[in-house]
């Protein structure tokens, strides 16, 4: 752990970024260009997110599956769009058991085309409908410009891959997947409030029909797509022949979703939350929600490390998840430091001086005060304090996002100028040519980051770009 | 779900392993040569094992993280007897982001290279040490007899990667796995009883001292390896160049251990338990453990479904996993069969003559009896009903084992007679010379499966091949 001070994130945003997820212990490069090494506090938060989402894949009826990693090529040439989409990122395996292939196998860079070519057998008759399947793998898409858990050659996700006997029950698992499981899991444990939205078509995910999204600004004022919820309709049905006979007696093909969320929301929580000093983690998702330092002379040793352990049992008990950190190598002030920068949201010191109060001294990561609290009744104070903080990042994140929202911009200079700076989201209403997209794409890197779901019926407007009638409004934002 | 009778289990079991498999649903073939495709019923038993396990290894003190799935040859190639044991195994990528590599990379068959070329990275002092990491993962190990579940092209397994200070630190490590982590999951959740033993030298993981490992038999007298534990010495840390200064100033290697335990268990529990009506799943690890049938005309159906509803709420309030089969358009001994066929361990029948008895019928899957139960309490027998399924499959695979166990034989022909028939294990003492044991498998086609752990202090006893004294006893068999 360096001792020195991380880069300003206000002065560097990257540096600072790249900076947090090594020192933290979040993540590093490998002998691999773009996959990463996800270490121990990285992935104990990624473990916190799947279980979240897996719970809630299966509140909403779901069931996991595994699906080979090896895709050969021809199905994935079967989906034209997709095979398009995916074949500059594609890694070939061309060799395997000392042999040459005759056909070379991709590695996965998602599961569609594997997974309908499979559907294919077991879906004859509208009883064998819905198919609502999921699977936890990795996936490679090289990756030219990688960054740590936003971009990576190889990443970690869950994708599920549905299939439905009517359009209007596809777009409804799209969506409630959408709303139940991904913007409830980012916004009630991640902390991290999203827009809701579908995507331009220049936007969608290839081969799909409308690409649901939910986006969220980061401290950089750069938006993240957090987690996506396709419709994909009857496409892959068609190119992998997959079809069943409906109630009325008639073959048909059945319409399709697939969903996915990636170890890049480990990313988004250090970019959504960290300060100067570090991560922020929200308590949910903390792998230590409470850490407690002794602050004790060699002499006062014998009486404050068998208090700490027992205010560690009392908090434990009461199902907060603490760790005491007594090495006693080590000075208080380079603890502190340290599990600021990892982001712990409560650090509890106890001294001498506090037992003489009976009392233990309390500092929430988030805003940084610091109280004394007695220790009579100290874990159900913290329990309420561990709401607090989940609540305060939320609230200071909402805050944010609004403050840097530009609303209805009053000209197409303005919408540039403030999208060039990366300032933050600018909604305004756009005419739903591709052509004036470009356009802003063009003048100011943003593109548009979705068309609200939440958004009131068609109001009277102009587009932003080309003054026509508008038919949608739009969000726009430069993004990872 | 087909409804013609399995393959007689003794008649070819190989054929009625796959029809099990895959009319239970557990797994099946797909597009990709030895890759398999886990269904929901499969995958949810891996869950369940996937837990059991994770929760000891964190129990003992280890956390997860992840390493990339995609290793440089380089790296590989640096250890020598890792290469060239898994070199004819290999699946390879050349081609990746539309070129051509410049250095291939292998899909890892295990991860030792690349997380020892890493370690050299984290550990500079003996205070770094121990390092206990595991992953979550899948390996491809290409396969030219695939067979479902047991060997597979690509699998999914935990690989634990450990670096310590001391020799008797890492051979304790890899003892404490074998037994707290894998003989406890598989003795008490999968009900399999396993020898505990070290592998002869022909039989090490290439790379390794010593091999522990965990051997069951099947109930066709063949023997699986259920997971191993290896203690690998110090050449890794040589190999890539992993040193720590130590206590005593000076620079030294650490001592690694490895150990991984694979989808394979899954296969294990089919050939452990099952019969031939199919699997018969021990209830820790049942993805139900109760299905309830109700029983009832039509003119019934409004009085006996509700009541099926209200005891299944009930087994749920008590912990247990329950599932109501209400489907209308099905026979009750249709919807026996099959659930007999996925093994679910209790069967609760509710007719009109069980509602107006005030009791329901309950059916064991393992011993097949059946006996009426007053509905009042019906939680709590069931509670004990499953204990006893749970105690008396692992009893009945340990006298299965016990009878197919031959201790001492009197002669190297009654060896090779009963090896050759697969009859099951042999124990017998051993010179501990390879050529015997080269011996034995030429005339038997079985190998040691392990040196026991158990053994006492090495007997007065003369090798079963070349009658010189022995070293130690061995236990042989034919093996998956």
């Amino acid at each position: 752990m360096s001792t020195n001070a991380l880069p300003a994130q206000s002065g560097d945003f990257p540096a600072w970024y790249g900076e947090v997820v090594r020192r933290a212990g979040l993540a590093e490069n490998s002998a691999v260009r773009g996959a990463m090494v996800i270490k121990p506090y990285g992935y104990a938060i990624w473990e916190t997110i799947q279980r979240e989402l897996d719970d809630r894949i299966k509140a909403t009826g779901h069931e996991n599956v595994y699906f080979p990693l090896l895709v050969p090529a021809s199905v994935l040439a079967r989906e034209g769009e997709l095979v398009e989409g995916f074949a500059p990122e594609l890694a070939v395996v061309t060799e395997a058991g000392g042999k040459q292939l005759e056909e070379p196998l991709a590695v996965r860079p998602t599961s569609e085309a594997l997974i309908w070519s499979t559907y294919a057998r077991w879906v004859q008759s509208y009883r064998d409908l819905p198919l609502l399947y999921n699977q936890w793998a990795n996936c490679v898409r090289w990756e030219l410009r990688p960054r740590l858990f936003l971009r990576t050659s190889e990443f970690l996700w869950q994708e599920g891959h549905t299939a439905h006997e009517t359009e209007a029950e596809a777009v409804a698992e799209a969506l409630t997947i959408l709303h139940d499981v991904y913007a409830d899991t980012i916004e009630s444990v991640l902390a991290i409030p999203v827009l809701r939205g579908r995507k331009s078509e220049s936007e969608r995910f290839p081969g799909a029909v409308e690409t649901y999204t939910l986006e969220a600004l980061m401290r950089d004022g750069k938006a993240l797509q957090t987690a996506t919820s396709h419709y994909l309709g009857q496409g892959f049905a068609r190119a992998f022949d997959v079809r069943f006979t409906g109630r009325d007696g008639n073959e048909q093909h059945p319409y399709a979703t697939s969903w996915g969320a990636t170890t890049r929301l480990v990313g988004g929580v250090v970019m959504a939350h960290g300060d100067d000093r570090g991560l922020r983690l929200p308590p949910r998702l903390a792998p230590q929600q409470v850490v407690i330092v002794p602050i004790a002379r060699e002499d006062e040793r014998a009486d404050v490390l068998p208090a700490a352990g027992a205010v560690a049992d009392e908090l434990r008990e009461a199902g907060i998840r603490v760790r005491v950190d007594d090495r006693p190598e080590l000075r208080p002030g380079f603890k502190f430091n340290e599990w600021e920068l990892k982001g712990v949201p409560v650090r509890v010191e106890l001294g001498a001086r506090d037992l003489a109060a009976a009392a233990a001294t309390v500092a929430r990561r988030d805003g940084g005060q610091k109280e004394q609290l007695p220790l009579a009744g100290l874990a159900a104070a913290i329990c309420d304090l561990l709401d607090d903080v989940q609540a305060a990042l939320f609230a200071s994140a909402r805050e944010e996002r609004e403050r840097r929202t530009l609303q209805d911009p009053q000209s197409y200079d303005e919408l540039i100028e403030y999208l060039g700076e990366a300032s933050g989201f600018a909604v305004a209403p756009w005419c739903g040519d591709a052509d004036c997209e470009a356009r802003v794409k063009a003048d100011s890197s943003a593109t548009i980051r979705c068309l609200p779901l939440d958004e009131q019926a068609a109001e009277a407007g102009a587009c932003v770009c080309c003054g026509r009638p508008a038919v949608t409004s739009a969000v726009w934002a430069q993004a990872y």
